[in-house]
């Protein structure tokens, strides 16, 4: 049995999905992998907000160097969203000697190179297939199995919060503005649901489908996106009198060297596998040169789903690192 | 960057989808993994066979043992198929200290325990991603990102030609012999399409992630199996009318420590996720204790799939012995 030690940065809603998926499946984890996987420092800054679990007080510091200058520390797994003080923590984790496993798609979009980059120069491992798709392995597949392959086109509902929306609007006929509400009031969308909607989000996840897939890098900047916000009864029902389903879809393909990309609501043949994902879902859409069309489907978010991405991140690399 | 000289054993389809795979994306692979994948060896009796593929004459040997005992081959891909003399075979290579990737899904239902074991004592890996699923990353995702998890169902469209068949009654109301004929004349069902048609194919596939999610043992030979040959026009088109679709459903569950399996034609709702699972298409859905739910779909045969999915087992072994 070999002990796993790691920081766990951000106790938010995903630092305590993690915790709490260690807690429920740490000996199952142990016997199918010979791994103690052990949570031996949380790094948050509110230490007494009411959670839905409950470590050892002695387990939280405020001061993330002394868990990075902690030689028994292992990984660090950053959860505490947003571009920075995200991505300077990160590097310095890394800078430290630690494996890096992040949800932070923010960041990851943002600064792809640079944090890829850094821990290789750092001789460290870093993991992030939480950040697309929450619990749904896409990430993991493309960097292992699916590089027998070369990518042409990858397509993905990439946003619970909208497909959600869309998913009631067209089964109920109702309009954005109504479901937004219920939704709002529901918890399933934020009270500024700007990220969502508007694709900025899918966006950020696209831009790291792009990075993997194709080796080339498209700022979220650079990605036409338009959002849900716009979208009618009226548009849908016309889609269904053509046998066809609205989806907001992150869309990027290599055409003549050029990678084409947007974030748009779109038509698709209710036929087309993606037709089918609905509610909260989400799903990835790719075409291999070999492999022909793949398709991975699951939750997109969730502390529990996007805590087991991080698990099985921390999994990946206690083997490599055995 | 690192040559991985690989022997292939077999080369009928899939030998010759995962000759010529490599042939179009060595460039792209030595690109992205430093790895240079070389066909060293071709193990085959019948040399002189008409193939959609034309290696040198020089790599082709009719003595195994002649790739055994050389000290450059580092994974022998074993696409013999059928039970023996396959499984001898790869034991025999794993004895020469070789790595082993299958695509073989009878040996490895008829013989997990010991192909498992035999590597393990060896201190080889073994891969055969291509033995369930055919191209869709379906084990690695279990061997690897999965294992946050305890699984508690998984549910397989594991069979294309039936899962074709039924597509077609579905959508044409055609009787099951009249589409049986033409799948054989258009070479989508072989001319004794048994192992196909009454679920056999499927048990072995089942009997594998039975294995792989759950850490039990259920021989093919236990798995109550009922194929697609008695389903009728009729019980598509009642299914039909309740919003179901009939498809040929392997399903394994762990209920009170005990293994709960069959392959079996079922109705499955409209909404699920694999009901919109179509004509030669496969899918795995899986349920975990902390993903949730969570499915996986593409092609579940073909030479180039299939031979895709050997070359990501090559990579993943060549990356992991670096």
């Amino acid at each position: 049995m070999k002990t796993v030690n790691i920081a766990i940065m951000g106790f938010g809603n995903i630092g305590v999905g993690t915790y709490r998926g260690l807690e429920i499946n740490h000996d199952a984890i142990a016997a199918k992998t010979g791994l103690d996987l052990k949570v031996a420092k949380i790094i948050e800054l509110d230490i007494d907000r009411p959670r839905e679990a409950n470590p050892d007080r002695a387990l939280f510091t405020t001061d993330r160097f002394e868990a990075f200058r902690d030689p028994s520390i292992d990984i660090v797994a950053e959860l505490i969203g947003g571009i920075e003080p995200a991505t300077t923590f990160m590097s310095e984790a890394m800078k430290h000697g630690k494996h890096v496993v992040t949800a932070n798609k923010a960041a990851l979009a943002a600064n792809y190179e640079r944090l890829t980059g850094e821990a290789e120069e750092a001789g460290v491992l870093f993991r992030f297939e939480a950040a697309v798709g929450g619990g749904i392995p896409v990430i993991n597949a493309i960097e292992t199995s699916l590089r027998s392959n070369q990518i042409d086109e990858v397509t993905g509902i990439l946003n619970g919060t909208t497909n959600f929306i869309l998913t009631q609007m067209t089964r109920a006929g109702r309009s954005y503005a109504d479901v937004l509400k219920e939704a709002q009031e529901k918890g399933f969308a934020e009270a500024d649901p700007t990220a969502d909607v508007e694709g900025i989000d899918a966006a950020n996840k696209l831009s790291i489908l792009i990075s993997l897939c194709f080796g080339d890098r498209v700022k979220v900047e650079e990605i036409p996106t338009i959002g849900i916000s716009g979208v009618t009864p009226d548009d849908i029902a016309q889609a269904k009198a053509e046998n066809k389903v609205v989806k907001l879809l992150a869309h990027a393909a290599k055409e003549d060297g050029e990678i084409i990309c947007s974030v748009a609501p779109a038509r698709i043949d209710a036929n087309h596998p993606l037709a089918g994902v609905s509610d909260e879902f989400n799903a990835i859409y790719l075409k291999g040169n070999i492999l022909g069309e793949t398709m991975f489907y699951g939750k997109g978010a969730g502390p529990l789903p996007t805590g087991g991405a991080i698990i099985g991140d921390i999994i990946d690399i206690a083997t490599r690192t055995k």
